[in-house]
């Protein structure tokens, strides 16, 4: 296998993927998971989008990456979008799992409904250091439906708070992801609800890629914490020749 | 865990829902599925909307059951909607379970293709009492797809006429499901094709719940029939903290 | 059981439904799957709709095939459309597996996107013989994303140029899906992003067979190849009385 790159998504950290680390590489992949700047506890909350695409981009030069498989998960969708454009040549295939697929010109809040971009909003304004967290109950019901109440409350208090800027700055980028010339795979979780449906991940961000590979699964938003075996060969599948 | 009220939908009664109350139990919970007036056999089908609601709502009062999760399948939903207006302090959960979401002042008819809704009329029409059957060829395909054709049969000699009144009466309800103050689910079953999913259950009806935790699954309209011990394990996962 | 006809979709031919076949005769069907006209390797790719309707209805006629459940994959769609409005007598049931679904005067072609019916356009005006084979990194992702790459490859290879003129020509039916009176079926995989889901199988094209059966599965277009005995079990359940 080759080398698969793996972008977490806001409030979480790279740490929080190690148990889908562990079994993409037994499955063969070498398996790296940054942490985007930005994100971690005692970080500086004021971090913009720019910056933060560019503390992978650097990772990724740092450890002289190519041919690389490059996935971001949710907000990652951002991330991976900004490096791809900055070195698209280190780059064999991008995956997009239930992940934002910005144009130029957009930020992460021109993609969700409006009312989710005016909560974080005050939530941000209200928290002062410019972090900012999804309340319990949202979190509960919205990103965590398939899971048990104990685990969603273990895996809530590993989350850290994000830096809302990065939700707000307009990505820039040279062309449209439907004529990227690179692999594209979109994975797609069924009990998925972090998007309402009736404006959800799938087919609305995902067709934007073009002519794309689909992987279907049943989880939701947090299958790394629920069932990150499933999620690992979710991965695999996206990410495979 | 706490106490489950499980509410059966049209044509069916609460003894229907005894397996799918087995498997529940044995995961802790304590279970009641009362039949609402007017279904079951020898019942009178004249019966409307308001004193079907009222026939549950009495139920939990005998019963003196509180803080607990109440579940509607299909039909089911717009009673335990008028059960929730009229008792919200006795509830802390509500599962709409492939069910409908009424808004103040429509009926099951208003949420449905218009020529379904036809088709109950003419049936009842035809039948006199007030009670009418679904015929066994469109409930075979429609409801019972993912089933086996000697089980279909088997089910379908269980169900008794609905009466037709429920379908057709308004719901009165003080404010919009939204605005509901109380934890609210929605299951949908992915071979679930009792509505055409031109117009489905999800996310037509559901996101009138505002947040809600889906949980999707691929059972269809009957599995309390076809898979009972899956049904248990969704309103599990629909029903816990 | 009864008799299944299963006819195979465009670039495919019979003997690639041989797994299949045999999971379905270990079920108790009696299983046929013959070779649409015009495809095959060597065979005169010119051949149109009508002529490659005509074949499959004579199969049907030659084997003197009654009662029969039959069953279209993909343009096999098409076909059996055809077939029925040609020998309804013989038919018992229609079973549309990820197929198309056409109205009188429709081609293939119009129910896809216009940027695939240009594509096919121009890859069969490029190939000169008539027939036309889909890229590889197209079938890949588009068709194939839930198998593995090295069983992909091996699939493809076994494929057969598709005669051009079968996807173009207009189909003459007698009256509208919806009224035939006749079971109907529709196999739809979640993984099945032959079609774009933004314009997808299901249900912009099932929904025109009025009442049907919805049989869902997680399998993607090719399941005939990746998972035949799942391919089957739908098969089944699709067909079964």
């Amino acid at each position: 296998m080759a080398t698969y790159v793996v972008v977490h998504g806001a409030w979480h950290d790279g740490s929080l993927l190690a148990d889908v680390a562990g079994h993409l590489e037994g499955m063969g992949w070498s398996v790296h998971t940054p942490t985007i700047l930005g994100n971690g506890a005692g970080e500086d909350k004021s971090v913009g989008l720019d910056a933060a695409i560019g503390s992978i981009a650097d990772y990724i030069a740092a450890h002289d990456l190519t041919d690389i498989v490059l996935a971001g998960h949710s907000y990652g969708g951002m991330i991976i979008s900004g490096v791809y454009d900055r070195m698209p040549d280190r780059i064999k295939r991008l995956v997009y799992w239930n992940a934002f697929v910005p144009h130029d010109g957009e930020s992460l809040d021109d993609l969700v409904p409006p009312p989710f971009a005016q909560l974080f909003s005050d939530l941000a304004q209200a928290g002062g250091s410019g972090g900012f967290s999804v309340p319990y109950p949202i979190w509960r019901d919205g990103f965590f439906s398939d899971g048990d109440g104990n685990l969603a409350q273990n895996a809530y208090d590993k989350l850290n708070p994000h830096p809302h800027a990065t939700f707000a700055d307009k990505i820039s980028l040279k062309s449209a992801p439907g004529n990227w010339e690179v692999g594209k795979s979109y994975i797609n979780g069924l009990n998925d609800a972090a998007m309402p449906h009736s404006l959800g991940w799938h087919p609305r961000l995902s067709e934007r890629l073009g002519i794309f590979r689909l992987v279907q699964v049943m989880d939701g938003h947090e299958a790394l914490f629920i069932n990150p075996k499933g999620a690992a060969e979710a991965l695999h599948m996206a990410g495979q020749d």
